[in-house]
């Protein structure tokens, strides 16, 4: 399918080569649902978002009451992620992965709490295993739900006051780069801020010596974390394009990828973004991303604005005319 | 304006720039438009097109009949830059600005041919001066037209074999570069076809000592880049959003910032292609490309793909909810 895809691209009205990334996404879509003409169908943005105990730390300058708060902004659909959802005609759901806040019934969320924050790592594991597998299940299973109501592609954001540090310890352990390559100063940490988070992740990098990516992604946590670990896994099952962006979501995607890593196939890595590690992690998977616009907020927003960029790749594939059909020379 | 719009996009439900680009952005269109609330209205592609004499000495792969051809395409929809104007909601306008061949009256393009491709500069320069300002009165005509109709925000892409040459020798002449770094293999040379080019142009650069832009335009030309140089300063006259794209557009805007340099404050460099001086002309400019998508086709392309993200700057700073909006708590 490969070959073909690349001689119907090569016969577009075009030089060869010269719609660049354009042309790896639509081979790479193309490959992922095996035909020469893929449709992007129904796409959506699933939010996860918990609480971290490692917050109480002081880990992040926002205050933790932030995490529902936000989850209540993207609903109402002031926060960034909403507007770009909405701009680039992506469905946006969130999901309560595990939020320090009760959230009325009939609000419009994916109700799917763990509990209400992980635990403080300095003291203990942020989770259980048995925990963690709960959290991948749910994540599996709400993906499997979207792809059955026709969904194909999918976006992973994640709101969490702390997350960064989740995300800099399982990076750690999983690639071995150092704390201080890891860590980065989040939603925006001065350099004493700065100086502060890598001594406390030190601190928690040097307790625990996880054995594989399971151990590592219960020991150092984020429900949000885990659930898109088995999302991003379940979507790899259903054949579905993952978009993956931010930080944290790649951490996620470094779990996963150490679990199945044919899931490199099926993933378009859409913005790296300021954080410090996020290069490193790309350099890490061997991956580029389509764009980088300087941007350093997570909830997926990268992945959301990108998200024309990708729809352009199966579009030209779709709708640009040959050379022969267009009746215009070749190269001599 | 510069400081109530920074203050109006740092109260944002965000960590401080964490928007990277796309702040960058906003601020940008709110200062062309002077107000805390910009539009973006009626945004329009303009494809001027035109061939070059030079194209005879074989500094291009493709015969020049391929320009009408490629025009033909733009029409029916067939062309990348048809199908990425229309996925992106952008209008598209073909100009014939000077193309080797008789449209008919009845082709939905706007006439301006000014004569059937420029001189080969070889022999003599590219057009007269009387020409070249013949152009460039016809390209601020056609943006006033677009602006009395209500249009704000303005593409610029163009078509014509060889034009990456003139392209190369504009720059040349106005920013020092030597020939070799203007010089890129254009729609795809090998070595031996860019080896050849590059004793062409450089044969050309050696032949004339124009004195100033008009006489750097006029001498080595493109009746579609003169044109284009109009347009561009018509359209920061007027003060439209210019969305500068690709390695030809680009020449053309050299000569209008040449000409008038604040132009700059109007304009988004939209994506920088993988033409070797075009990078060069962004570092002489002093700016930085929204994107890179390793894409070098010309005809605006890359502007039309960087279209959206040009949105979501104008519709966060629009759209999303500040802090106390949202009843989001602020950092500690």
């Amino acid at each position: 399918m490969i070959e073909k895809l690349k001689h119907k691209i090569d016969l577009k009205t075009k030089p060869i080569g010269s719609l660049g990334k354009l042309e790896d996404v639509a081979l790479k879509i193309g490959s992922i649902q095996n035909t020469l003409s893929p449709e992007i169908k129904k796409p959506t943005m699933l939010i996860f978002a918990a609480d971290h105990g490692l917050a109480d730390e002081g880990v992040s300058p926002f205050p933790k009451e932030v995490t529902h708060q936000m989850v209540l902004n993207f609903l109402n659909g002031g926060a960034a992620i909403s507007i770009f959802c909405k701009q680039n005609g992506l469905n946006l759901k969130v999901v309560d992965a595990g939020v320090d806040y009760d959230f009325p019934e009939e609000t419009n969320i994916i109700h799917a709490k763990i509990d209400c924050g992980t635990k403080n790592i300095l003291k203990s594991p942020a989770m259980s295993e048995a925990l963690c597998l709960e959290c991948m299940t749910k994540g599996k299973e709400i993906v499997s739900e979207e792809f059955t109501n026709g969904c194909n592609t999918i976006g992973f954001g994640e709101m969490g006051i702390g997350n960064t540090s989740s995300a800099a310890l399982i990076m750690n352990k999983i690639t071995g780069y150092s704390i201080e390559e890891c860590t980065g100063p989040g939603t925006g940490h001065n350099n004493e801020g700065l100086r502060k988070k890598i001594e406390i992740l030190k601190k928690a990098s040097e307790l625990y010596n996880p054995k594989n990516a399971h151990e590592i992604l219960a020991t150092y946590g984020g429900f949000e974390i885990a659930m898109m670990v088995g999302a991003m896994l379940q979507a790899k099952e259903h054949g579905m394009l993952l978009m993956v962006d931010g930080f944290i979501s790649t951490s996620a995607f470094l779990v996963a990828h150490a679990i199945n890593p044919s899931i490199l196939d099926n993933a378009i890595f859409c913005h790296v973004s300021q954080e410090r590690g996020h290069k490193l992690m790309h350099k890490y998977l061997n991956v580029e991303a389509l764009v980088s616009l300087n941007m350093r907020l997570g909830e997926g927003s990268g992945a959301a604005v990108a998200f024309p960029i990708i729809k352009s790749g199966v579009t030209f594939l779709n709708e640009m005319a040959s050379f022969e059909d267009a009746g215009v020379s070749n190269k001599s």
